[in-house]
């Protein structure tokens, strides 16, 4: 992946109630035990009282067992300081699926960084609730499932589409403009582990068409976001953010247009950052590291 | 003013359903009496099938005396092409009145323009319902009228200032974040021809506390609007928008810090895009030539 | 095409020295001939004394022949006005000729906008000097060309490739990172038909390893330029830029990552101008229309 | 000041050669001595191997007598990882001068901040080579000194000027668009403490014109930066940049005039993260703290 080492590392992403001294303890847990720090920052939310953190280290020669840190880390920080934290190993790929409906558009940009081998990920298969991107995922030799909905057929073809992401050990999911909203069923499969684009800047035209509300309203600026999902619609903690300059030259057809090209670069930019394990979500918002 | 020359010139602004020959009727009008035109441009919506056009040409040598180019103008075309169209001419300064509450950094960016001579305009009076920024006022030696309002005294209060507005032959109102909404009374004495700065990029963010409603939404990106107030709250025909990326660094107190250097200069360059005779309003939507 | 009519139309593009009347004359041209205007933009450039339009017409209907237009508006206007003209027939696909060397995102980009037929244009076939980027054009069953090329060979295999595109009837060539310098032989092969993409905001950092120049420097901004090529390197004409903000955290590595979204973009706008007939040159610069 | 605590604080600015647990000494030292931290942030350039950090306190209670951390601080740490560090304590606001020509737009900016109490600083005079805005120092009370410069009084105005910074005890320098370039000499006694607007996106268009320059290579965006000043002209370490789009209708006036709120804005950004302690410089680069 972009910024890690070409040796195996750890990544440590954690937040707890800040208290004095809780990042001399970490760093000085991974230091005590001969990692090689290659990544840190953190955040003090002064308001919340809330201390964020991400840390990396190269875990070669680092003293305990990759299987036990977890374990460790809990024992000696996390149990004392009430810490919520993750480890991931950068040796261990992330499992990701794409859902699609009809436009190829973000579908084309993250394949095509996975072509590239830009993102250490791997993504076994494509689900869409249309035949239509079919074509695109065989350029890229990836297997597509079609699992067409209807108001009667969603909560079945949901449950099939979750035993298959289990059945290739999904980790996160992606929606490249899926036009289908989630049960919360589904949602609760993937808390935190599902990206979506959606074509506005967020929370201005929430729901369907906001390219038409755009048009409509006169804006002078269009956007994109990128967000987890949650239960409520397009009310997820977000991401990323872009936006383009228009002008009363711009229909909406041409809205549509120029949007393809923030909603692709915004979705791709939040798939890459939840990859780098590099977002915390805390209250329904995000910390983003750098 | 910006680009006008240094010669007198008439502005004409205009629009009415688009048919065949318009540009050319209206551009040999003005080239068969001998102006010389030094601006054109044109707009065709071809959803709405409306066209909308400026020109602007030196009127030394014009056959047509001044005060008679409308009336030839009305009935030589407006008429036949059923116009909706205004003249200008820069020899008249247009006359603006500024309305502001406590902060100085909107009124402060505009007066710094006005002192420099970067528009041409007069500015008799600046309006407040707080006495606080009477020493900006006073820094550029410009009367300062205080109207304390409360929700008995709004009407009367009002009044006094229409009433004096008018007195001093105020052709349009800035609101330099004046936080008093106004009625629809005050509204219709100057329709489109108030134009405020709302501290979002519109309509995300509508009424108060937008910032902090961006701090609890977890956006990554503010914004600033200026537009034409209407009788419905920041929903007006927008002119401008800017915006600027923020990060979960950002207290609410940040973005309302960052948020200013926007709002200053949005609300300045809508009052510039209004003073230059470049903006059209069409249902609820702004033309802005360039 | 993006904004093009479902109908077929004529497209014109024009250049003269600015004179009363011109615009009209166009327009009544188009007009008494039983032309539907669907498109009118024009530039006036005063200190060149210039004036610059792109008008499109339906041309069911037109009273002239599609293969006469050409030579009646030279006759009745392109000779009298000293008109520089290039007529357009949306019907035409223009042929385009990618040249690569080892890296995708550009290529990609193009390709997955062919793929979604965004565009109006055929693509026969890609050109490399290195073998790496073949495995991209056969997922898009595009014919690849391997020329290799040392500064013995590369008189004859730029003679290769230039008997290739006639052979192919390429109108223009774009390069997508192509890391070889054109001949300026080549190069008079396809004057303004060429567009190149520079991963700087040109003029700043010309030449090779502009990421690297923009860390040493320390910039806080990041850019991406396409321009066509012209004999003296990285001056050709500006179609596009676009810029990014990074920070003292950006790597070299990091700088390159982040830019390559912008190359992507920027070269792809640049084409679709391109596509679209929006663009004209003079004197070294281009007018751009919307 | 815009994030400071409104009780008294110390602020630390520190860069040394990365080793294990510099963090950890840092915030322990602080910690172990009661004072309670309110911001942190760092920043390791694993090319360099240079580490960097920014902390702030709030001293109430800390236990090391003010006029004494230093002293404490260089004894157990500085000295230890030989660490360059600066030590400030908010309460001490800084004093700056103000260098401007015949331009006000950067002036009035500066100003109407320092008017609204935006800043913690003390502005006790500007200076001029030109004695046009001394109307603009009046509005806000401030004395303005003319210099008047030669080729041949250059050296002996400025060592005037340098003797008025000194009896006004100024610990930095501003120069709004002061269109004088300064000796080695001035230079020298104010090193890092000159902050430079420059009228373009450096690197490109160093020097004298660069709109004008601008305009002659076609580019569609224009933009500003802030800078220290160094000895070699427009080559000193970047602090802000900012751009705008622009098109072929720009005329270089309108490149002027677009241009002059990126100045004002980038010119206040640079200053403020000045006056915030947030900009460390190395090797001609900045660490600039958000």
């Amino acid at each position: 992946m972009l910024q890690s080492s070409t040796k195996d590392t750890a990544i440590l992403l954690l937040h707890c109630p800040d208290k004095q001294g809780i990042l001399a303890a970490v760093t000085e847990f991974i230091n005590i035990n001969k990692g090689n720090i290659i990544y840190l920052d953190q955040h003090v939310d002064f308001v919340e009282k809330e201390f964020f953190m991400r840390v990396e280290w190269e875990i070669e020669g680092f003293l305990i067992p990759q299987e036990k840190i977890s374990e460790y880390f809990y024992t000696l920080l996390g149990k004392k300081y009430g810490m919520n934290f993750r480890l991931y190993f950068n040796a261990n790929k992330p499992r990701m699926a794409i859902f699609v409906s009809k436009m190829s558009h973000c579908l084309f940009d993250l394949l095509s960084r996975y072509a590239a081998n830009d993102w250490d990920v791997e993504i076994p298969l494509i689900i869409s609730n249309h035949p239509d991107m079919e074509h695109v995922a065989s350029k890229f030799d990836i297997p597509y499932y079609y699992f067409p909905i209807t108001k009667e057929t969603k909560q079945e073809q949901e449950a099939a589409e979750i035993a298959l992401l289990k059945e290739h050990k999904i980790e996160f999911v992606v929606l490249a403009r899926y036009m289908q909203v989630l049960t919360a069923e589904f949602i609760a499969q993937y808390p935190q582990n599902i990206i979506n684009i959606h074509h506005s800047f967020l929370p201005a035209f929430v729901g369907a068409k906001p390219y038409h509300a755009a048009y409509e309203r006169g804006v002078k600026i269009i956007g994109a976001t990128s967000h987890y999902v949650t239960s409520e619609l397009d009310a997820g903690p977000i991401i990323e953010q872009e936006v383009a300059k228009i002008s009363h030259k711009d229909t909406v057809e041409m809205l549509i247009h120029k949007g393809q090209d923030l909603e692709k670069i915004v979705l791709s930019r939040g798939v890459e950052k939840h990859l780098e394990r590099k977002v915390l979500v805390y209250k329904n918002k995000t910390i983003v590291f750098s």
